[in-house]
């Protein structure tokens, strides 16, 4: 870390807080400019309060040189991370396709969908029994009845589950769901983090609304440092000014954070997008990217659901999605 | 709400929307231009979910007309409210000067900062126990102990006390507490946010880290829709891609808020800057806006705490502060 | 277009305001709703100031509903629009690779670049002669001389030539050159693209540095109203919140753009990413997502260059790109 | 400037990069931590193209500590810069109000609006003769015209005036001109600020529609590098994500570039809103918060032009938003 001193300061005042610095364990570099002096830190910085050094008067900036997450770092932890969920792997070379409906809506829409899916190729089923709404007006989900659902659309076709939490205090309910979800809204909802960090389930951290790369890594040091090393990123869209697409998808976050971190990233081109029509060719430019896998939403049948599905893909349209997925994963990787 | 229907769509399936809206409990009203047909739907849209219309392909984009809030609503709602904490008010034309520590640290610290703060003007004193940090390494605050030391900082001065919650779960440590302020971070934790709908006690809600005015008067639907009226909306900068400041402070949404809501309105000038030396001028920038309350950050002892307080006044820098926003409030509504 | 009235005002306001409006030949279509009075107006808007409308006080918000964008529309002009320099061809199920330098720095430089990409498929060669660049102390590109000796790395070569203007006043200096590439930083520089409207070559625009689609082919639209139909949009990064890379490369952009606008889009990763190491998995996400082009910085001799080409290719890992790009081209359309 | 070294990087590699950049004159000082080595650079760096650094292989990331600019930068120019026009003074303790309507339209118009803001204290008058429009079909002035009626209003009142320049082409007409303004969209046609080196009007800088206060104070530096020293920087907004206003309004500009610069700060607080409603909430939080001067709209007889000054204030209110800027100032400065 590096401190910039302000221009002038006096020499004396500059000591102590170096003096303090030493106190805190730290090694401390002084170098003077023509026009600047710059206190170099050496050692860990990641106890020390970044704000409250920024917020000195003599001091004009404060620079964070490495980075302040440990155990997602892939300078500490070279090898990617694999996530083995009863034998299906995600990360490391191993891809996945999470597919299904947004929310579990009936018995007879999450069993058809899953077992549609699973012939297409996917190897989790998603679908939100808790659904964090921005209106409270909104369709709020069928919560733990929509959790039996999915465990029973496990039970039939052997795919794991991922879906939702939206609070700590539903946990138990969680019990037999093999990926647990954070959304973008609860991503920095660090009360709820560090419970999910003291169970060994994968958790798959959504990146935050407008939330930076860096927060996203620090939201899985949050569970990661509870004990849970399985967690995995999830890219979801970011919030801009563009307003042609729900959200600005940034793909750019699939490579960046494989050199960040040893976690699998996967990319949700659903929710990032909005609309249907644009899923098949984000998705196709994920997998280009290097994702680690997808989340797509499939519903089963548009026909009957009118007002159903807005995002979501056919299970045809997902069927021809996946194959296009895997041919492109072998020319990116041959 | 008004549906854009896509060129060249087929009058059949037009008419099977219409049929499915009306059959909805929605008035439907079609116009037929020269390139693009447009259905406009009267009555209440409030629980109609406006991404499942988006996403049918007949259709091109779904404009609201009417703001889905309700009881936020001034339209239905023309008289600001007043927050009433003991006899000490907030809107309606009473100011709130809320001004303390960002975290408690000690009982002398907190004690002599309420001291301070009360003799310079200010109405409710704040203070952190449960503090949202980014990193699980840094300082997560005093918790418990430090709302013990909040209510003895009232008894002592008589200043009605705003404290953060971070999870539902801590309700009951907060039953003496004046105002549960909730934090940018958990602005759409909806779980909690419904929770505090339950409970009579006013409600601070800050502005999301890049939170929407909309989603802020949406997050205060979900608390007043539970029965709990006394919401109070907070300004505290957002994030845009300028870095010279923490956040960008939006001065804008203060009369913006007004128009659209009557709950009070107030700011945050200390966490939106980041920087003591920019408090002075965004906090009187925001009086003169028109806000109904500032939030500022003051220790007591700048000199003992080295590195303590980035974004804090002194007691005396407060009192400066204190003083002119009186003078320009005389100004503005005289 | 339509016109939201606020609440509550007077009928006879609405009256006039409609008179006004139908004086300008505009159907003009009133509807009452519970709430509020919707104004629609149905003909041609696009000569209509939208903000002019908003700013009365009777008007609550006024929406498009048609883009104010004609000759750029695909509803307009249903067909791709193809270009073609002297039959190397671009748009229209065309694929065309724009490979080069950032910057021509010399003769030998430029000659060589250009024979390896043309050997490696690339079928334009870029280059910039005018650099415009934040700090008047930068390096501003060798101007006349350097579209000379891209000019004669075309002769050598027969590879069409794009490179960047800065100003109509430079025009002559580009008689020879074959595609016209508009920068970000001047894609709203109006009198620049009304001069490019009364010429006939290429002119390649790059989305702004926070610019929306819409602006895009609005700037395409200056361009096209002159008449001047040989337009290029490009797709180059956004500016958002993330500092993890230089932009945010915005890739739904291509399948939007291609649902607006029958013109071609071609996305430089190069730019957008700042980092060489980004750019293949960008260039094949960009193929992946159905790009009609890429735009690829490469250069020479990174070994006797030590700070050159922080963005750039080498020849090698710029063949290695465009050979997969073309294999991912091959799986989306087949 | 700071330039981090990757993890694992050979010495011999480190070697070579220091020796290029001592080649370059500047000091060079390497600090070796646990995990990373860090290169301090001493001595002028602003000729040194921190993309091209950034790009090598080596390099994790380069930092600047001391700012690019220095003509503009209070650093070396501690006193504050005054504007001067014919004893019309701004910046330096002399605060001057810009007031005019958006477009010159007629004779009578801007003569009338001349006298009315003559009266109500303003010290400046503006009005757009070259009008940036979004839409090619839009209005776009009266051009020289527009010129000579400003003139013509100078002439009569005695005003000083200031009006946009869109093209460097258009040069002569603005021979007596007092205040050029560059709007944010050609705020970095780097080619136009060049010419506007050459001449010594003051010019008048409006930050870009995203752009950093860094890059406001880079273009300050193109003029002032051209040796005109007469730059008024001018905060209207920024980009954001946010819709309910047309811009951000960033009042925490006018004290940063304060205290990074000695230019004069003024605010547009007409084009930030885009309602005349938000003109004077924001006027007078611009003023609190320190600003040299306001530019705002006025436009003379909105009940005659129906359709004309969205964003514009009657004569009246901006007398009255004079009047209380004037009092807000004195208690800011006491």
């Amino acid at each position: 870390m590096i401190a910039i001193i302000r221009p002038g300061v006096e020499k004396t005042k500059i000591d102590a807080l170096c003096d303090w610095l030493s106190g805190r364990g730290l090694g401390v570099h002084v170098t003077v400019g023509e026009f600047q002096t710059i206190i170099g830190l050496i050692g860990d910085t990641t106890g020390l309060d970044i704000g409250l050094l920024e917020g000195l008067d003599i001091v004009e900036r404060v620079q964070r040189v490495s980075e302040p997450f440990k155990s997602a770092n892939r300078k500490f932890h070279p090898d990617d991370t694999v996530i083995d969920v009863g034998g299906v792997k995600l990360g490391g070379g191993n891809f996945a396709m999470i597919a299904g409906p947004c929310s579990v809506e009936s018995r007879d829409q999450i069993l058809e969908v899953a077992r549609s899916v699973k012939k297409s190729g996917a190897s989790f089923l998603r679908g939100g029994a808790f659904k964090p709404r921005t209106s409270p007006y909104d369709f709020q989900g069928l919560a733990a009845e929509g959790i039996e659902l999915l465990l029973e659309a496990k039970r039939e076709t052997g795919l794991p589950i991922v879906t939702e939490i939206m609070s700590a205090h539903h946990l138990p309910l969680f019990e037999n769901v093999d990926v647990i979800q954070v959304g973008a809204r609860n991503i920095q909802n660090f009360e709820l983090l560090k419970e999910l960090g003291h169970i060994r389930k994968p958790i798959l951290l959504k990146r935050g609304i407008a939330g930076t790369l860096k927060e996203l890594l620090m939201s899985a040091e949050y569970v990661m440092s509870g004990g849970n090393e399985n967690v995995i990123l999830c890219e979801r869209g970011i919030r801009s000014y563009e307003t042609a697409t729900r959200n600005t998808l940034d793909l750019s976050a699939v490579p960046v954070l494989h050199e960040l971190s040893h976690l699998p990233v996967v990319v949700d081109p659903s929710h990032a997008t909005g609309v249907a029509r644009l899923v098949r060719p984000m998705a196709l430019a994920a997998a280009a990217a290097g994702a680690d896998g997808l989340m797509i939403e499939v519903h089963n049948d548009p026909k009957n659901a009118l007002c159903d599905g807005a995002q979501s893909l056919t299970p045809e349209q997902f069927e021809d999605v996946a194959h296009r997925v895997r041919e492109i994963r072998s020319i990116i990787h041959d």
